[in-house]
């Protein structure tokens, strides 16, 4: 299955296109950096990232689309445009039909390395290596986007379809 | 100018559409709240959200949104959610090319009781009174609404042509 990773960011949001199977070697098919202007009107922002994902999602046509969860520790001010960007994120998968499942920083982290707690530099080692990439993805924001990716190939969609029964029966 | 006011929320996003001029007798032309089940997937709330809030800008045309700022003090997973929303919410003003204002709950209160820390009750009582209605607005997160819309037209969308300024200067 071909996933678009996002890890989503107001000024820097990463997007990384993996293709692969549950315990399988994936194929990294492309990654990005969608940028935009702390100096422009949170509306240009919100829309300019809004039409990039929405042509990243046409360009490469992944079957779904994995981002990464944002929690609000610290840095208060920051985080509210991060989880603004986390909304028009799922919305670009969304409208365009595809299942949308997001991920914990700690079960991306978990997924590639194996530690919940590992740091940047580990992470895009990892990612470097489980691709089987010539030289670390640069810039490395969109490591962390083609991280997610793998998480989410790596865990097979089970979680969406285990959270879907689980309203289900709730009903 | 007429203007659509948004209170973002995931559960409950209150809409409300006011006509006015700074210092004159508004018009409240409509309003509602668009609900979404918190049991639904995370990506199909924001996108009913999303279309919901195009329909309402597609049927009211107005020539601004304004919509209300979302700080993280308290309850840090429910304001996720709203910060997620209240991204929708800009965005749709956005794509439609509308000019897009956001206030802080400060401000709103401010501009229709007089004091930054008005109370819900006051709040729903001044938009009754200022706009002459019948009754209170039901439901009551609708209220929230209007006076963001009030807010709006009452500065005259003086802040947005300042900012846009001082951004311009900066350059």
């Amino acid at each position: 299955m071909r996933v678009l990773g996002i890890d989503p960011g107001l000024t820097r949001c990463g997007v990384g296109v993996v293709e692969g199977m549950p315990g399988r070697q994936g194929k990294l098919i492309g990654y990005t950096v969608v940028r935009s202007d702390p100096d422009e009107d949170i509306s240009q922002r919100l829309l300019h990232l809004d039409h990039s994902l929405a042509e990243l999602v046409e360009a490469y046509r992944p079957e779904s689309v994995a981002v990464e969860r944002v929690f609000a520790q610290h840095n208060a001010q920051s985080v509210m445009g991060t989880a603004q960007a986390s909304g028009i994120a799922i919305l670009a998968g969304a409208r365009a039909g595809l299942p949308v499942q997001t991920y914990t920083p700690s079960e991306v982290k978990a997924a590639v390395t194996g530690s919940g707690t590992a740091d940047k530099a580990q992470v895009t080692a990892m990612v470097t290596r489980l691709l089987k990439l010539a030289a670390p993805p640069k810039p490395a924001d969109a490591a962390d986007a083609i991280a997610i990716a793998i998480c989410h190939i790596w865990r097979g969609g089970t979680r969406a379809r285990i959270e879907a029964a689980a309203r289900r029966s709730l009903r």
